[in-house]
């Protein structure tokens, strides 16, 4: 595996870098970014926060507009932010925002044309962690979080492979992708018309019937415009009574679904995540 | 004067609005953002740090990318994001990204076809501060602060006005803009060819004849592609020498142009300027 550097730019004491690679799971190239602490070395290897971003995104929206580093420098951790689907000219696509590029939605696409390139689980999964660990000063302990689309595809990777992370969070998920717009859009065109098979990649049907927990910590803006028709919290919160998972799941008044409400959080989310890398 | 609210977001328990308004000294419809911190209130009026962006910026990058609420929310300081030029299908433009709209440059044009829009000084100095302090629960404590072309421009209308700011500060300024390609483009636009007018735009001129005093903080970083043919960082140090200026500059081993930089020293940025704004 070759992967090539693409910009670097000092923060914080550490540096963040872009990197371009040829994706065997999602047969293009990807790009993503990393933030290296000060404090990695080869010496002293520092444990990884995954990223994931949501519809529309790319690796740069949180290195630009989260603040994350800053606490990621203070404690020592590695952040990783990959792109949000495959992507190229020869890569599917569709009109709509929330379909094909940028909107790959963390899942295995089974159906034409998607299935060809559109596998971001197993490249989230798999392949990212394999390259990032056999390259970088990073450790094998493991956070993922997430925002949106993003937050759906950290709970439910977190969820189906609870020995690889230590903790997961999320701001503003689709909790319930198959009960929304968002998601059944998604899935079918994914998935395919089976609903059968939708359940695997939904955090509150994975949730609801978990034995092996992950930490786990939700943030939802009260004054997100999705709320109540894509994200559905309360779906997250009544999988978590039934599985008695341990979630902390909190609403914030008048907070929308912006960077803006990230930003104000990520410092929480990043302590609540060393409690658990750091052990 | 009527002013338009266009977009409210809640960060860091405080408030970022965008407003729109016409201007009466770009003779334009101007859009401004502003960061309202929790303590902002009729009964605790809150002092204000005016943000000059650079080349190309709007108020939007300040308040996406720098980091700034958290810490003007702790200390409850009110950030100002105006334009960086007056903007419009009737305003003068330019093909370059360094001179026309997105490049005022802080300068109130004497030369045709810009001096009916381009009166950015007067916008800064005068109109801006009128209004958001009869708008807003500000209070008369300012200081100013700005990014590359918008640390020029902080730093002249401070050296300028010293009893109306307690304090200025700038990234990466353009520090004499009177030798640079940039200032030099500009001004021979906006101000025309008699060179003995920039002088008074001119961020090193104005300091090395400076009596008045305001306490002044310049950060540069050392790896800033800009520094050598545009920045000039050492013009300024050699302007306070002569007048034995207070002025704190910092060259910063690594760090470039972006708001990265910025965004990994505005915090010290906003405790300096509150030293000053809190007496």
């Amino acid at each position: 595996m070759t992967i090539e550097n693409i910009s670097s730019n000092k923060l914080f004491g550490g540096w963040h870098k872009q990197y371009s690679h040829q994706s065997r799971a999602l047969n293009c190239t990807m790009r993503f970014a990393i933030y290296l602490p000060p404090q990695a070395s080869n010496t002293h290897k520092v444990p990884v926060l995954y990223w994931l971003s949501g519809l529309t995104c790319s690796d740069e929206n949180v290195m630009q507009k989260s603040g994350i580093q800053r606490v990621a420098a203070e404690l020592g951790i590695a952040i990783v932010a990959p792109d949000t689907s495959p992507r190229g000219e020869d890569v599917a696509d569709d009109e709509g925002y929330d379909l094909g590029q940028g909107a790959g939605f963390y899942v295995n696409a089974t159906q034409a044309p998607w299935k060809s390139h559109y596998q971001m689980y197993d490249y989230i999964v798999d392949e990212l962690p394999e390259l990032i660990e056999n390259t970088f000063p990073v450790n094998n302990k493991r956070a993922i979080s997430g925002h949106s689309m993003g937050g759906h595809g950290a709970l439910i990777i977190a969820l189906k492979n609870p020995e690889f992370y230590c903790s997961v969070s999320a701001f503003s998920p689709i909790s319930n992708p198959i009960n929304c717009p968002w998601g059944q859009k998604a899935f079918t065109a994914y998935l395919g018309n089976d609903t059968a098979t939708w359940s695997e990649y939904d955090a509150s049907k994975l949730m609801a019937t978990s034995i092996d927990f992950v930490a786990a910590k939700v943030d939802q803006g009260g004054g997100d415009n999705f709320i109540t028709e894509q994200l559905k919290p309360e779906s997250l919160m009544l999988a978590a009574e039934q599985s008695n998972y341990p979630l902390e799941l909190t609403i914030h008044q008048g907070y929308d679904h912006s960077y803006y409400f990230i930003s104000s959080f990520i410092e929480e989310h990043l302590r609540f995540h060393w409690k658990f890398l750091n052990r």
